[in-house]
């Protein structure tokens, strides 16, 4: 999505001390992973073997939701608050290690999986590279 | 919305340990918190002093979508992670400070303002409470 | 949600021609609908025959995203467009008979599916009743 | 975002009789104009003439959540029904047209209204050429 640096470099205002490069790939990751696990859990839904999917399917659904979110949030930058960036950053990153590590068990199995995994991967360390740029 | 506690009682499995009193509430707080930012959001862009305002309406868009998150997140019981779910309700506790403490300064002026400070302190406070029950 | 009424009442300006008590019971109807299908997907995938309720577990995801979209563009009364707001109302009516018709296949037998179905109903006679009072 | 593609080459089951190229370009131009919106709305909040802003605030608000809805309804396969993704895309098309033409007002003295306009262009475009060739 270069649409996302078109509007970072089109921001009126001063974007502060963030690392603009960090952010970019970071808001990114948020939606391209949102996307991901959104469509992962509903292909594990369709697997015969949903059974064995379900704490799978409901770490997806959380770690979409907490990505939509911070990757939006990650989007403002009028009246920037590093403590609320920071607490989201930290849950966004939580919710793709437990995703990721989900999926990665059924990485052999479903390719699904195996996309997803990596896609929660980037976000996590996106996210975490971000924290420690934050001042 | 009492239908928070009817669809609680119907899951069909065990809910864990959590505290279910804290847990009903706090859900109910977060989508009662989510829906007053998103309108307080909007009453503010339409103050003639909405240039005063601008921190405010970002504080409340923040905290709609991490209220949404949480709320959902909540109502998920499937493959509990408690960790994720600390994280969440940390992220969701730490944006109705900031956007609590933003619409408290303006509660004077703005009833909507004044309403919002108040759900966003009920959320606060359903978040930190469930926070301090879970194991 | 009393605070829904609340917030209408804060409006600073005009809310048009719009049906007051209308709109307040389809912004509430939209938030319950959204927590209880959300509720409902992770309830239908904690069943042990969860195989057989794939579809309902989808039906519901939609009608949770389109109730909370149409919840907060209800609630924003700025630079109202008719069109928008009838086309969500559209979408969102349409999610919940889909969502409805669906849980109350299995409402028999899951009481967490004949709950979701009451909410489903509620909310789209609420979005259906909205439409016809929109000028 | 190529994982858009691959998420729906490891779909374990048939897609149906969707335009696959077109299903692929609508949930990418979804969540591209998602996040453009949600940037936008800041952006135009951060510019010095905000009050004269506010109508194209408020349909960027809407035209962000329903593009996340819809891109994420997009993403779901599993118990597929026309009904609700053309009413979902109904509505997106309808928002985007609104915001389009809103931003589209501002182009010429705000870049960042132009990039959101063209964005907006896309996935109506997108979303109608979806529709058509839903069977």
């Amino acid at each position: 999505m270069h649409t996302v640096e078109q509007m970072l470099e089109t921001y009126p205002k001063d974007l502060g001390g963030i690392d603009r490069a960090k952010l970019i790939e970071c808001i990114q990751a948020c939606f391209e992973c949102a996307q991901t696990c959104t469509a992962c859990a509903d292909a594990c839904l369709s697997e015969d073997t949903v059974a064995d999917l379900t704490k799978c399917i409901r770490a997806n659904l959380d770690c979409a939701d907490i990505c939509t979110t911070t990757g939006s949030a990650l989007s403002r930058h009028t009246g920037y608050d590093a403590n609320v960036t920071r607490a989201f950053l930290e849950a966004c990153a939580t919710a793709c290690k437990s995703c990721g590590d989900s999926c990665e068990e059924h990485a052999s199995m479903h390719e699904h999986c195996r996309v997803c995994a990596e896609a929660c991967r980037r976000c996590e360390q996106a996210c975490r590279e971000l924290i420690t740029s934050l001042t």
